[in-house]
Order: structure tokens, then sequence, then C-alpha cells
């Protein structure tokens, strides 16, 4: 159920080639013997996706929560069962608010009352270990390269990228890493996040949720991204691809350890 | 509440620079006084978002189905009168499906069920033509360009933009064209869909449900897009860029008039 599909196209010149199309399958997730949500996505991690997006939708907060997942790709489902009974979940259903993401788009529930809580520690980032990571996250975007039609995420430390999740929506992609973390007792402490899509309300929630920091992407920030960031205490580096970078928020947790560099002024 | 906003951020050399920043507000759609859902847009047309969600969620099909629309900015509500009254809406509600779309998301109902009906009428588009819109439509696109963090759709005849619209995601820029469409009795007959954004199920469903059989864009394609295309006859061309493009579905559509072609196979 997932991974790309060869298909015959034609060019400008009447030339016809084959190229590769973005699998998109339809996901739903069977919580508790309840029919919850359909996702569309690429498929390469329906587990993890489940997983994370339960967590990130405030339904599973520890690994103990999780009972039993499983994927059935004949049924392009996951069967997930969760300790708790789901209660409250129609009221959570009733308010929704629908976000600017790809491939995610809904976040249930009160979710901007109980972000107080949420607050990241910062992280301090040397700029050397930035362009490092932007150098190691070249490799890894390669359905991006095939298709174009997928955004890609990735859960780094330092200069390494520890996971790397592409889907048809980055939202998705941070649900599979959300998920992966949960399942492997990864905390979001001294981690950052990278995405190849735009810094958004919703990424800097799904950011701020895992318990990391440091939000990069190569994309732009859209306002209410901005003032969440500030609200959360996220570090937002937007435009960031090759040697440059734009810091839109925590310009103080950056260590510009480059020759050539003008101080930094307080935010 | 739309538009961009000024913000300082600092870039690689530790050098601070003022930038502009895409705004995005939830808008709230009150809907025969229930609250429907809080959409988050650039907040520029929050009417004909309104309008255009509605026609597209299957929730209002002509101009007489609407009795009245106000948006009430301070509130960032949208204030709908629907002559019908919302019957069946808690089992559309109940049977969600999350698109791959950015800033949208959610299609209610059995909307696979309902497709067969939307097959649109092919239009015969012209390469001259084609490059003629392209150029048009750089002119268009100025919040991109300003903040990178938004989407642009456009509702086109022949080489002439007709009407465009930006949104933090290409689905409420979607739904706001859709909106207009139905306020002013333009048809889809005859047109042209252009997007900034990828061409996924939920762009081809949006396309087709405007009646447009044309569908175009500079990004790539999903399976699922394609598959949709080929079922609603949805021509598909994507990659398009200054004198380049790709056709994944009615190739047989498009007239090369543009010399040293060669000549197309039948698809």
């Amino acid at each position: 159920m997932s991974g790309n599909v060869p298909t015959r196209v034609m060019d400008e010149t009447g030339t016809w080639r084959e190229v590769q199309v973005t699998g998109e399958h339809p996901l739903t997730l069977l919580v508790n013997n309840r029919e919850l949500i359909t996702l569309m996505t690429l498929g390469t991690q329906p587990e993890l996706l489940a997983v994370g997006w339960l967590r990130n939708q405030g339904f599973l907060h520890s690994p103990e929560g999780l009972l039993s997942v499983v994927a059935v790709p004949v049924a392009q489902t996951v069967v997930v069962f969760l300790r708790s009974d789901l209660s409250g979940w129609e009221k959570k259903l009733a308010k929704r608010t629908v976000t600017t993401g790809c491939g995610q788009g809904t976040v249930f529930g009160e979710w901007v009352e109980e972000l107080q809580t949420q607050k990241v520690t910062p992280l301090q980032l040397k700029q050397s270990t930035l362009y490092g990571l932007l150098r190691n996250l070249k490799h890894c975007n390669e359905v991006y390269r095939e298709s174009g039609a997928v955004h890609g995420c990735a859960l780094c430390e330092e200069e390494e990228v520890l996971f790397f999740v592409e889907d048809v929506g980055r939202h998705n992609a941070a649900d599979a890493i959300s998920g992966h973390m949960l399942l492997n007792g990864i905390s979001g402490a001294g981690k950052l996040f990278y995405t190849t899509g735009r810094l958004t309300s919703e990424m800097v929630i799904k950011t701020a949720q895992m318990g990391i920091s440091a939000l990069v992407s190569r994309a732009g920030v859209t306002r209410m991204g901005l003032d969440l960031a500030r609200r959360l205490g996220v570090t937002l580096i937007s435009r960031a691809g090759g040697k440059h970078f734009l810091v839109y928020h925590g310009a103080e947790h950056l260590i510009l350890d480059i020759k050539n560099q003008k101080s930094p002024e307080p935010s």
C-alpha cells in the first residue's frame, strides 16, 4: 500500500516518458472498534502514523496507554486498541479547527487552551552544527526528488538525522515521527525537528507536543506559526538551505560560530 | 484580519532585517446558528471562503440556497444562513476523510460515492494559450513572493486570469474561487484551474465540483489525484512553468501548436 507508481506522461514537445507518481492511499484508523478517521497517506509507516496521530490529537500520552497497534494493509486500516475508553471523544469532535497543514488538517479539541503547559526548554544550536545537519538532510529526500509530491520531516540531534519520514503531507510525516518517539521512548529534549514544508501553527504545535524546542524548514513561516513559537518557546529557523537561514524566533539560542559574523542583537 | 505582518529576523551573518510574515487567522463558520468549523486562513476573502467551503462540502448547491453571508472580522467569524436546515449534518460529520490538502483537509461525507455524477466535459487547450496563461500568472503571486508561506489558485479562461486568490492553504483559495463562481453565476465550462500547490485527490475533486475540466500546477501529482483525474475526465498538467509542462492525463486535449514538436501518441 505504499511507494511510487510509474506513469506515462507527455511533455511539451509531445514526447512520452515514464515518471514516478506518489502513491496516496486512504488509511482508516479503527480505534477501540470505532472508525475514527481516514487519513490520506503515502502509507510507508501506517502504525507510526496511527500512533502519532492519536498522540498529537491528545488521545494517547504514553506507551502504556497503547494496548495494540496492527496495520491491515489489505483493508487500508490500522486497528488500534487504547487502554482508555475514548471518553469525551464526541465532545472533542464537536469543536474542530481545520489547520493549514498538508495532509493532516484537523486538530480536535481545545488545544489552544492546553498549550500553556507545553513550553519547551530551549536548545543551544551552533551554526556549524546546523550547516552539517542541512548537508546530511540533503541525502534523505528521495521520494520527493522522484515525484515532487511529498513532504519530508526529520527528527534530528546535532548534525545527525535520527529518523526521516516522507508522506503526501508533512503533518502525516510529523505524526509518524511522534509515533516513533512514543513507541521507542525517545524524548524531545536536545532534539531538533526539520520539515520541508511551511512553518504553520500546526507544525509549531506538533513540535512543542513532542517536547522539541527547535524547528527548521527550508520554507516560510506563517504569522500564527510565529505567534505560537513565541508563546511555546520554539526556536523557529526558516529558509534554511545551504549556508543561509533566517531566525524568526529564538535568535539568542543560535551560536554563530562561523567566522566574519556580526554579533546578534538581543531579541 | 488579513494581510502580512512585518517581523524582525536574524540571518546567518547575525544581521537583523525586517521581513513579511503571512497572516494566518482562525475563521469560524457560524451556519444557521451552528458553529460548524474553524478554518485557518489569510483572511482576505472570508465570505467567498465560507460560501465556497459550504459548496465544496455539499451543503450549498445554488445561489438560491444561500440566504445571507456576512463576515464579522472583529469576531473572526462568518455568519451564514442557508435555506436548507443542514439535515443529515451529523451523519456527514460522522464519516470524515482527512485529505492531503494544505489549509483545508476535511471533506465530509461520502464524496467518493457521489463522484460518478461529476464527470466534466473536456476542454481543447492550445499549448500557445497555456504558455500565455503561465506568463500572465507570473504577475499574480504577490503575497507568496513576499512571505513564501501561501498558495495561490486561479480561475482562468484561455490566457486570461479571471480571479486569483491566495491563502495559507491552496484549498482555502480553491474554496474561495468556488464561492466566487457560485455567487456570480460563473460556470466552469471552458475554464481552467491553476494552483501553485500539488495536484492531490482533493484538488482534482474540487476542480471537478466546479465543473472545470483542466487543472494546471507548477508542482507534482499524487497517485490518487491522477486516479481521480482519469475517473472524472480532468486534464492534469503538472510541472507547468515557463515553456515546460507534463501532461499526466488528457494529453489528447492538448493542441501542440508550437513548432518542432513530435505528434502525441494516443493515450
